[in-house]
């Protein structure tokens, strides 16, 4: 690894193979020496969840100049903390994660692996940043998001990110339209509105499959997901700071409570 | 189940067989009808996690007058979807995750199964309280947790809470001194610094094992931290959305990059 170049870290959620890892491992070798830290399996929905009852193995699986690239068994948040931990020369510049097959926005980051692991880089001191493509589609056209993606990283690699704070990007499918453009914008309040299709498996024994669809009742121009359906990239700068400020004063008539057995 | 008593739907994230489930279910039974789903293995650090790629099976094991017990093989998200949508006769008034064997305050929110329970109920409208005892002991002592958990309890059922807000309720451990009090507060910066014990197998193949220890430089009065060291009960009023909402202004100037091709 050259130390004049910056050292980036990266891992996604949807497995090693995806199309997805490999194009922005592509993009982001222009920028500096990488380093692929990637799961055995597909993460989707694994959320911030990691490995602290099993045993995590890891292999290097190809190494040359400028580039090593690592699998192991755990989850993205499990990659982010082996990768700047045992697997890196010296503390990475930038983690990167992504580019994620399926969109990761609104509140959809709660379940994302891919956010999970922006959010372990971030909570850890590291720079970090996470790409995803508002498609679920295995083959998805990546190349729309070169540039974007390449200008975003090296503005973050000049000029860093406020403490705390990491960056979900996410972009639309690519259209006859070129992108717009980039809104930095906040978390639409969106969800999945699930239900279980309930089925009968080889022996009779009831099982459930979950199933829904996006329910979208927050998209003001301010929200991720407006950018998104305008063929705009979103940008939400991200905390780990769950606190709902705002509530704080007001539910201080919870400290009046008597407590006394 | 009787339509004139609140229904409380619990999970938790430690197994059904935990004291501080069980603990849970003695209390919540005294304030209304329970539906108990909970999970066939332990799923600490599970985070927000839920299951899209294979099938879910429950299983009702115990009911009787004003309480059902169900059991699942996904995880404490899971628990909270099927409960609500397939095994409680109309919506819960209430649902309450815990008591946790382990603190879930400071940014260890993010990796708790717990937590991602109460952040699933919250996020579809339901009320939800998340409970946890600082002290991961499996025999550790709930009983001086009585009466702040029933009045916690009772108000938010009186009184409901803020759209898209839930609480995370953290308990020392059992002193000399008697619990202090409430103290409704922010969740501190603090985090686990973990560190990788390499180790070989059976075969010689090596392996890592996460350890880490819990850093606390963020404890101020303000903070949750703070209130568990001084023997009050904390009350951190949580919310699903992540966004930065500070740093939208000043990074503004990222819609000046050019992303042309």
């Amino acid at each position: 690894m050259n130390e004049n170049r910056p050292l980036i870290l990266i891992t996604n959620d949807d497995g090693y193979a995806a199309k997805g890892l490999r194009k922005l491992v592509t993009l982001m070798r222009t920028l500096g020496d990488v380093v692929l830290v990637s799961t055995d399996e597909v993460m989707s929905a694994k959320s911030h969840s990691c490995t602290i009852r099993d045993r995590l193995y890891v292999r290097l699986m190809r190494q040359e100049e400028g580039f090593a690239e690592y699998r192991c068994n755990g989850t993205p948040v499990d990659c982010v903390k082996l990768g700047y931990q045992k697997l890196t020369s010296r503390r990475p510049d930038l983690v990167v994660s992504g580019i994620n097959h399926g969109m990761n926005a609104a509140t959809t980051v709660v379940y994302s692996g891919t956010i999970g692991a922006v959010i372990e880089a971030c909570m850890n001191g590291l720079t970090a940043i996470g790409y995803s493509l508002f498609s679920l589609d295995p083959d998805a056209d990546f190349d729309h998001l070169d540039t974007a993606i390449l200008e975003i990283t090296k503005k973050v690699l000049k000029e860093g990110l406020p403490k705390g704070v990491c960056l979900n990007v996410n972009f639309p499918k690519r259209s006859e339209e070129p992108l717009k453009g980039i809104r930095v914008c906040r978390q639409a309040a969106c969800r999945w509105v699930e239900y279980f299709k309930e089925q009968y498996d080889e022996t009779g024994q009831r099982f459930f499959d979950l199933e829904g669809t996006f329910e979208s009742d927050d998209i003001t121009p301010d929200t991720d997901l407006w950018a998104l359906q305008n063929n705009y990239a979103s940008l939400v700068p991200t905390h780990f700071d769950w606190t709902a400020h705002e509530c704080i004063e007001p539910m201080k008539k919870y400290e009046q409570i008597s407590i006394k057995p």
